[in-house]
């Protein structure tokens, strides 16, 4: 596989979970370098758990100007456009669903190349495309999507599996790449347009807990 | 010591994390990839940020399968049981207390191989012991369990501060590490059973933050 | 550069933030544990972070005792001596504010050490002297120091960019180290005396998440 055409597709995830992290920023009304920050917090964070876990260290960013570059660029530009959209959640949505369809595939291509075994690197597929997510989440104290009803992180276990397997049955990087791309996206995308859920857990939520 | 012996006892510490975060799904009504998900994220966390931060990377499931599959059959199980669990928040504390004896004197042994100082070596104990749970109680918006009344840190500071000393007056890894484990365990039980606390600090709680 | 004398630098912010630590665990009333263990985590979580993403592990506060000796004494000291402070929460923040001082020019040296690129360096000075802060105020439940109005993270993109301006032309390592973190400072001591802002966003917040 191609290192730059491989690194390309990093710049793209982390161009679109920079949106996102900008646009959580526009939720709450932080100023320019709020937006900065969260964009660049978001756009590399999964990727830099990614890599610290695999021991790539320095990571991804570190040595390169371009993430760190990309990351500013995109927060100042939703500073400025953000107002003049209507529904800025919607659109980190879909963002995002593009964001966690590639990186699932990306962090797991990446942790086999690192010698993981095929199970390593499924998680290490839905780690990487979850991690930035909810570390903006956190952030910015938003209910983390995890806990939302519609499928999210069953999207990057299909794409992150799918192309485990397909590579490990002989396909090449890319045509496993782009399947398992474009199946978590269609199972993200059928969460977010019809509302697909699994079924959950049938019993009753836990109590509260008790006062301190 | 034994390897594969010292790599059961990780597993054993997987598996009852792994239980306290699917439960804690069970909690939020997750559906069965949440539950597999946190009881991964649960199951390995803490493990992953002693490798993490001792540079044993790739971390230790990156290249073993067993720990993710345990994590993901802990999961499931634990999706179709936990409806006939009377109690689920009350077994999560147990599986919990287990879990953080046998990983603080894990974790402090990890240390000292790497070539701690007896106090870096009871800091990694309680991180590795704490940490899966913290990320458990962050991911789920749970008060984090560090925050309540009763004994929970210091049961993981006694066990590691043991069983360092005990390492360092020369005892056995074996001994060493029961001794250790075993008192962790029975300080934090002492304080699930009895409600057991250490004095608090003495004077008025501080006043929230004015409002943004 | 003088090795033993950043080692103590680095010790000083070690100081300042398990200050900081301590005084959110007296918000909370913890126990003496309780103190020393979040003392410990703001004490060293930015500066763990900051390792760990350059590759330099273990990290500084494993094979060193003084950083954790030197966290969990500030615990001690702070829960005998918080409840003769007036004004905690003011205490906290101008301690805070020393720390990121010095913490972001810190931070970005070590990372241009390590290969990092300009813009590389800058952000790993913003992590180091963020990461510490944003770790307590998760454990804690407090709202994020981030998404207050005053300025914060621009104080540390301050002193990162300048120290990494100056060092990039030519000047020696103490006056750029000194120029860096005396801006930082004054930025954010601004803040803290005159509620120094950047504009913000100008559109409405997001509206709550729909119920799940």
């Amino acid at each position: 596989m191609d290192a730059a055409l491989l690194y390309s597709l990093d710049l793209i995830g982390v161009f679109v979970f920079a949106v996102t992290g900008a646009l959580a920023a526009s939720r709450r009304q932080l100023d320019l370098v709020g937006f900065v920050f969260l964009a660049a917090m978001t756009g590399v964070g999964g990727g830099t758990i990614r890599d610290v876990i695999l021991g790539a260290t320095p990571v991804f960013w570190i040595t390169q100007p371009a993430p760190v570059v990309l990351c500013a660029l995109t927060g100042v530009i939703v500073f400025f456009l953000a107002p003049f959209v209507e529904y800025r959640y919607r659109l980190l949505l879909w963002a995002d669903a593009i964001g966690i369809a590639g990186y699932c595939v990306m962090g797991a291509a990446r942790a086999l190349n690192a010698g993981a075994s095929p199970f390593g690197a499924v998680v290490m597929g839905v780690v990487t495309a979850t991690f930035g997510g909810i570390i903006r989440d956190i952030v910015t104290g938003e209910p983390s999507v995890l806990l939302r009803r519609e499928i999210y992180v069953t999207a990057t276990v299909v794409g992150a599996a799918l192309f485990v397997l397909a590579s490990h049955f002989g396909l090449p990087f890319w045509p496993a790449a782009f399947l398992g791309a474009i199946c978590a996206f269609i199972v993200r995308a059928g969460a977010l347009i019809f509302g697909w859920t699994l079924p959950t857990y049938r019993s009753r939520a836990g109590r509260a807990f008790p006062p301190r």
